[in-house]
């Protein structure tokens, strides 16, 4: 069947009453199925469960280096947990802090640092009249509430191929002063897939901003989360920061949440040496340090494993068939007509698609009656609104390939009826 | 021997003498002891080895409640842990928040909190001009550094038997506004070992205060620390503030990191309903949700260890023995000779000393020099000032007993030669 927009109104009437007949249908199984957030499936949980058997009580709690991870101490982690995310963030392992399970955790408090004590010598954020960041949209809802809870005004500028748009985003912190950060997942971008360019990590490094208490807040949640044996590769923009002479303008963050346990991974930030050492101190102030029971745990465990590498094909091995899987049905029921169009990431959490313009949040609350639950429509931009209404996040990972065949069912007969109901209006 | 200041000056110069050739002898021992931190020995962080075996995986990630620790979710924690901590806290589950590995994390954020957004609706401290606390002294240094940190003036009030000196503190917190907390351990306290009687728990509760954001920090970081079977009881501040109609005012912080791992145990903050429900909100920016096989872990423990007091008798049993060396040398060495003077305490990690007015430093830096390290004097105190430079915190718990036997008689020849030479200047 092709481009629905070219049927008479008769016949998207008779398709209509079809549609919603066999939407009935879906609404009498009583689904229950929740394609809303970037959460593993328990397939993928269970791949790190070994890890749970490789500290035990016959152990010393020593690591490799003699470090005694049962008592307190070692504010950043112990050495090997540093070279194991040194690999991820391409720096050195001193340029690292491991923090606790929640990468989120370390941003918040990157945010809430600079707001009391400020950046790079300026004055306290929550001191400064206005504060800025640039949010590329679309984008991850968390970032998005974070800015809204420490009252940071959020500009959007378009993710395009290869990144933000960089004309843009140049233009406004040549100018603009109260913008002090930027919010990149640079690699599998929640929800589009990109890959950031080499041109767009390169011109980050180099732009001049105004504020000099100017941060990019560079959230690698995918580093390397990857379907294929052949990843996309991401410019290093540690080493592109230095190499302009913006040493300290990044911070980089990362997480096992999606590698081993959601809940109960390793989480870490890196950056300057010179932003590590002034975080160090701050921290110190804040906790003795962070959990290295568990980190021997996760070195342990990746040793094993043979490499991060080896053990993130097994997670591959589990959520490809999934992204294949909504690609067949969105295909199947979708393909040329005309009303929706969908990104194929090769790596990450998520499938970006857009309806016709206005339809999303209509979708979203139709599928939800039907029992499937998506991102709410809107959650992908500032202040949950999206100015077309048309992005939809879906989240793949979490149900079984049955419950997804389903949903995806379900959320393509929404779009058909939405969309129908639309150019019927 | 008895009272030092009424030998002659001949005699003092005599012993002096002697001293310091003892003194040299330690010195060529090249001693390395530390008594600067309350930091559980060896033998205790391994009676909680067992722990580690207990989630494994073989294990179906599941509390008893049927919650997924392997995954995302539960900002606050599993039920299973808040009752554990609800026991500590003398509160409902309800009243419970599970954090990370530290409390002092949750003691931070709770300032960094209201630094940010304000406590009761007022406005934020870092938005109010002034903003002070109480600090009852001989107190915590990492409280002191905290405020130190955030820029808080520090007010210090006499801890005298029973608890803070209730006059002057009531006279403070009525007059000004700017007051906005005080700084509590309430049981054992650090380093004096106190515990606050009933009469001052209800008095912090009904005072009335000038400022309507103010809180109260109980710190009760030795809750179950007991020596003896039969251990001191507090009254409970939670209900004690309750009916006083004063519900929101107080914080409890509390952590199992003297009670399994310092590094890898679990912390819990506790309030009232409201409070907690407003923390929750305020967190849900900044985590998904703390370690929960962690706490799968701790639950699964103290159930095998019968309860928490079960296990905590497995400490005292380790610790009680270190402060009975410390008594039994301090009574051999100074007993009657009128240069230092202890209490006794009941339970917690610390022995609070005091030298002659003037003597602390001077201790603290030749016991240094022959290689027995203790807590830096002054460091009792807010800005590390010890007003009569007198008191030091002894920390008996990590070195074993022989290594106590030895510092103890150092510290206790450093006493004798710099109150001998404070004799003779």
């Amino acid at each position: 069947m092709g481009d629905i927009s070219q049927l008479s109104k008769e016949d998207l009437k008779t398709k209509l009453e079809h549609l919603q007949e066999t939407y009935t249908s879906y609404q009498a199984k009583n689904l229950s199925l929740d394609m809303s957030r970037g959460k593993p499936c328990s397939e993928q949980v269970d791949l790190s469960k070994p890890m749970l058997n490789l500290v035990t009580s016959e152990d010393e709690l020593k690591t490799p280096n003699g470090m005694d991870v049962g008592n307190y101490g070692g504010i950043d982690g112990i050495q090997e947990a540093k070279v194991l995310f040194s690999k991820i963030f391409e720096v050195e392992p001193k340029q690292v802090i491991i923090g606790g399970n929640s990468s989120l955790t370390l941003m918040h408090d990157s945010i809430a640092r600079a707001m009391l004590f400020g950046v790079n010598g300026e004055k306290p954020w929550s001191q400064q009249e206005k504060i800025k960041f640039i949010c590329p949209t679309p984008g991850y809802d968390r970032h998005f509430s974070l800015c809204e809870w420490f009252g940071i005004e959020m500009i959007t500028v378009n993710l395009i191929e290869g990144g933000p748009d960089m004309d843009e985003v140049e233009k406004l912190v040549q100018s603009d002063e109260s913008i002090k950060g930027i919010w990149c997942v640079p690699k599998y971008s929640n929800p589009t897939g990109q890959v950031y360019s080499d041109e767009v990590v390169d011109r980050l490094a180099q732009m001049e901003t105004k504020a000099t208490d100017f941060r990019i807040f560079w959230d690698n949640a995918y580093a390397i989360h990857h379907f294929s044996d052949h990843p996309n590769q991401l410019k290093n923009i540690d080493q592109a920061c230095h190499e302009a002479g913006h040493g300290n303008r990044v911070l980089q963050f990362a997480s096992t949440s999606k590698v081993t346990f959601p809940g109960a991974g390793l989480s870490a930030i890196a950056s300057s040496p010179e932003n590590i050492e002034s975080i160090k101190s701050q921290i110190s102030f804040q906790t003795i340090g962070p959990d290295k029971i568990n980190q021997l745990r996760h070195v342990r465990f990746f040793e094993k494993e043979g490499s991060l590498e080896e053990h993130m094909k097994k997670h591959a091995d589990i959520i490809r068939p999934k992204f294949e899987k909504v690609f067949e049905r969105l295909e199947l029921h979708l393909h040329g007509k005309e009303i929706a169009t969908w990104l194929k990431p090769e790596g990450g959490y998520f499938i970006s698609f857009n309806t016709l313009e206005g339809c999303a949040k209509k979708v979203v609350s139709l599928a939800k009656e039907a029992g499937v639950i998506l991102t709410g429509a809107g959650a992908t931009y500032p202040y949950g609104n999206d100015p077309f209404d048309q992005n939809i996040r879906i989240a793949p990972t979490y149900p079984s390939l049955e419950e997804l065949h389903v949903a995806i069912d379900v959320l393509c007969i929404c779009v058909e009826i939405v969309s129908i109901e639309k150019l019927l209006a």
